[in-house]
């Protein structure tokens, strides 16, 4: 990542935030902090999204993909199955001087569907370690990528000048870079993103479902119990398509999760709790581990 | 819960705390606060833990079972393998107007332990849902109480002065109060609590499993995976003979889990994203349970 870029002025003129929910939003709201001078236009299949967003001064105007040609740099933040459709079309519509960055949890399709386009350069393929359980213009916040880690993807296919502005924004953000390639990111991410939301959501529709009749007893739950559901509250509309996308590398990760919960099972069945000691002493490396992640609320 | 008693001052001599740990140790952090006349005695069977309680201004003194006769108070916050096994022995000690209270996450063997032991009326059942993933004296701390909720089982059997010292007790701590009987209690908590926990500490095992030989895979996880990895940390000591005394309602939960993990798979195997949607958009409901859950380090 170079210094220089970095620690120039963001010097945009026009910035085309498509999909004004918690991930655009929030690269609206630091670009406004380190330029007064760009430019957002917001751009979105919801008209009542557009609405909030301006309301919430996330961006300067409406607009819709006539913008495209007039834009420095733009940020597609949509579920990713939208993305792979409307990724080629956004390239179609810039100017040769545009960067167009995504920030997909998936990148080998995405990164498939603009493999042989004529733009291919001025694309940068993204996915800021970000988010929260929340969505949409409300759930925006300016600090989002504040010391998060950005996995950038095939880097040599994008124009080096593009590369430079796209770098110089997230070195404002205060991002740490790591790049990688399509593959490693998704086969990867199944581990460390995906497999934890499965977990989530399952763990929720087996307390629900057994509780139905008995909401008072959420009331005996603490935040180990919210803690590890907080993921069962993430969007749908955003993780459907991320789980078809990644379907090979995620059903592998659930087989193998699978596979040891069965065996925890069998353990405490034939009352090997000795066996069932070692398994969490095992685990609990996961504490030194953890202490290099990046704090706050990373998805 | 009589806010008679609750609005007396902590009136206690001598309170014994067995078990200097997070629970223990934060117990007596709170009773220091709301009483500077009761002297607390710590009884542990680590002297390396006692030394540092000590140390830490936790308790005043170091001491053994000695002490019992003349407590007016006794906490008893020690795994509840050894629970079960010292209640019996606690209870022959203590005068008859001694209150003990234990915060096992169990508590059918727990009562059962003491089902026909002469001094039932001195004991009270509780399960105060409040821990983080830490353990020790280090870990207690001022607070962890305050708003979080007990479940109180068997209340009858306890002598109804000895009840109110220890609601007044609970209630100076600001501690939402429930009654259950042992049996619910841990058929519920097996849900909400000891799942939780093991989904957690596999979903752990499997992604060390993974990515053993690449380690800065983890540079790659948010706080999602933290989230859902947290109670991973926790102590094997502490959750081996809970998952020991609870194993009939525990592997019944585990079963139920794996089936719905698994039919998860099987609708991503055969491409059935609408179903998938809709599992996910189901378990969202999550989102307006959780909202009754009292937030803080509870565990």
């Amino acid at each position: 990542m170079s210094g220089r870029a970095g620690s120039r002025p963001i010097n945009m003129k026009n910035i085309a935030i498509i999909g004004v929910g918690l991930i655009g939003g929030s690269f609206a709201k630091d670009i406004r902090k380190h330029s007064t001078k760009s430019r957002i236009f917001g751009v979105d299949s919801s008209a009542s999204h557009l609405d909030e967003a301006l309301e919430l001064g996330i961006i300067d105007e409406i607009a819709d993909y006539d913008i495209l040609p007039d834009a420095d740099f733009v940020i597609v933040a949509i579920p990713v199955d939208v993305l792979v459709q409307e990724l080629p079309k956004i390239l179609n519509l810039v100017s040769d001087d545009c960067v167009v960055i995504d920030a997909g949890s998936t990148k080998s399709l995405v990164c498939k569907s603009v493999e042989n386009h004529p733009k291919r350069r001025n694309f940068l393929a993204c996915h800021p370690i970000a988010g929260t359980e929340f969505s949409g213009p409300s759930a925006a916040f300016q600090g989002l990528y504040d010391g998060k880690t950005n996995i950038i993807c095939e880097i040599e296919k994008t124009a080096f000048k593009l590369q430079e502005r796209a770098l110089g924004l997230f070195q404002k953000l205060n991002m740490r870079i790591r790049y990688m390639n399509a593959e490693a990111h998704d086969r990867h991410i199944a581990y460390v993103s995906h497999l934890s939301h499965i977990s989530s959501f399952m763990l929720g529709k087996t307390v629900i479902e057994k509780e139905k009749n008995e909401r008072d007893i959420f009331d005996l739950a603490g935040s180990g119990f919210e803690s590890t559901v907080r993921l069962a509250k993430s969007s749908p509309a955003m993780w459907t398509p991320i789980f078809e996308q990644n379907k090979e590398n995620v059903v592998e990760t659930l087989e193998e999760y699978i596979q040891n919960l069965t065996e925890f099972k069998r353990l405490l069945q034939h009352d090997d709790f000795d066996k069932v000691y070692q398994e969490m002493d095992n685990t609990n490396r996961i504490r030194e581990i953890l202490k290099g992640i990046p704090v706050g609320n990373t998805k």
